[in-house]
């Protein structure tokens, strides 16, 4: 398969996973070294899960083959550009590269929050739609577990 | 329970799975109307699943006991500022408020990259430690199935 066979493979698993009702137009692959470790479509309306975004479906997914959180080497090809929680967990997964074919705002023309949340999130959290509120009096007793965290002997980073 | 033993119940939660090996020290509580419903706390390393933190899981707990994507009416505690995936999954869940005792400069000082993958975000997407690469040739292709969707009869908004 080459780089354009994966993005039509992108763009396959989206609209199988839409007919099948799964949830919304939007599937992913993860390549490494010229083979796919991964796959996912959008699933939150079958499983009920709104974190099932096809992004995050195949990053379990090829975390899952693999048997590793970090997928350092891969890159994703998905239909549509990911929404800032995809985009974070490719982060997170140590991908490296995203391809895309559709933008933010064409996901914003099919009605989807993708670039109202990338929005949200440059704002101050307490100023957000969705306010982060700090609970001050809360916060050495939260920070000492941190400092348990960085002071265990075997700790994994990640 | 009230207020303040939802964030210490998420305190321990971060607790417990950190000792437990589970993940970093991370939890997470939602609520509606005053009563629990959904835990989790971090399980990337137990799981070998990147996108397993906190408030993730306590999506995932919540939208599973309720049969429900959609977690209007919820909000969230949590021992730490969410990182972008996670707060955008409390986007996508439609939960109205997070509540959090650490900040994000508190997970820097432990060597997380919660702050530094807000910076990247709001950096343009070519431009990014990640790129993300727009193959335009594709675009059209991809459109097609996203106007599919607006189209679908029974299409579900979520």
């Amino acid at each position: 398969m080459t780089h354009d066979d994966f993005m039509r493979r992108a763009i396959e698993l989206a609209e199988t996973g839409m007919r099948g009702g799964h949830g919304g137009p939007f599937g992913a692959v993860i390549v490494k070294n010229g083979v796919v470790v991964g796959e996912g479509h959008n699933r939150v309306l079958s499983s009920n899960d709104p974190t099932a975004h096809a992004e995050v479906s195949a990053i379990r997914d090829a975390s899952a083959r693999m048997g590793a959180f970090d997928l350092s080497g891969c890159e994703i090809y998905v239909n549509g550009m990911p929404c800032p929680m995809c985009m974070a967990a490719v982060f997170w997964a140590r991908i490296g590269r995203v391809y895309y074919a559709c933008g933010a705002e064409d996901a914003e023309a099919i009605k989807f929050d993708d670039a109202a949340f990338y929005r949200e999130l440059a704002k101050p959290p307490a100023e957000r739609a969705v306010p982060a509120i700090q609970m001050s009096g809360h916060r050495d007793a939260a920070y000492k577990v941190y400092e348990d965290w960085l002071a265990l002997p075997a700790r994994v980073h990640y």
